[in-house]
């Protein structure tokens, strides 16, 4: 048991090292070895569980800020929707992490590892979050029942990365408010009866 | 009128070197220095018209590929969509140059020049044409009235994007067809008569 709290204290203490040093110096110059070196701990703790500062950094940054990521259900889809968004784009696409988040998906494009930890880590368990609260919306007529589960994350979350990694423009509340109305009402002309 | 062929020529020259470059050895090795000596001319030249590898490769591929960026308008809104975007996705997002393309956008992440670049040379005009063809098919009402104008290419693109940048699956002509149906049916309830 003190050997687990141990583990827990040093986990905790190098989630907060990375953030810190992510902070101070940014994305491109955080290296595992200075992590080892604020957290006091060695190298090889830090290399035993994480294979390169990529999934090492979205780790400290999901870790503490769990909450973020879950949807509530208070019965209204596009209230709960449009709450989750904000606090994830708050999160993610603005200062001071919007700019290292950025950053680690650049380094994706070109290196696999971390292609692969960003989606193992974050964004397919957020898809699965996603699709789960889309579905219950389903069921109780609050969502098209035709709409593509499948493609509920990358069409909800597609425009942001837009914004995001694109055209680099700011993302607000409001953004996100317009894009969830403009996806729940549709391009297509409404059917006259 | 000599010179102005010449130099025409000279840029056509330039357009091919990149590219060849680019698919022999990749975005990360292509070099201003490289495309000088291939299409023998002087850095210079090259300077002259371009800050740096970025803009360079985008305007090679581009200008190269003009056709893939118009909107055809037969009156059918939905296939002139999935005609352009089909072609579209074949060339940016597949091999040869998909990965080449998403290596730019990755660099775009860091490096601000070619983040500008990337929308004054493509993103912005592209956008411009997107609103043009969306534009002309709510005034025939194959669009919703009420359809935000501004959204479009965030709404249609961006999809495709998070499927470039984030989960890199395959974008495949049925996933562009899917997105489509989805963004036009719409993730609300058809509200009944």
């Amino acid at each position: 048991m003190n050997a687990r709290r141990r583990s827990d204290d040093r986990t905790e203490t190098i989630m907060q090292a990375v953030l810190d040093l992510a902070l101070e110096s940014g994305y491109a110059k955080l290296s595992m070895e200075a992590v080892a070196a604020r957290a006091g701990v060695g190298k090889d703790t830090i290399y035993r569980r994480w294979p390169s500062k990529g999934p090492l950094f979205l780790d400290s940054l999901l870790s503490l800020n769990q909450d973020v990521l879950d949807y509530p259900d208070t019965g209204d889809v596009l209230a709960d929707l449009r709450q989750q968004i904000h606090a994830a784009v708050d999160l993610l696409a603005n200062p001071p992490w919007g700019p290292l988040y950025r950053a680690l998906i650049g380094e994706a494009q070109h290196n696999p590892a971390v292609a692969t930890g960003l989606n193992d880590r974050f964004i397919r368990p957020q898809a699965g979050r996603t699709v789960a609260r889309i579905k219950a919306a389903q069921e109780q007529g609050q969502v098209s029942p035709d709409f593509d589960l499948d493609l509920a994350m990358a069409i909800l979350s597609g425009p942001l990365y837009f914004q995001l990694l694109i055209t680099h423009e700011p993302l607000t509340h409001e953004y996100v408010d317009r894009v969830l109305d403009a996806l729940f009402a549709g391009m297509g002309p409404r059917s006259r009866p």
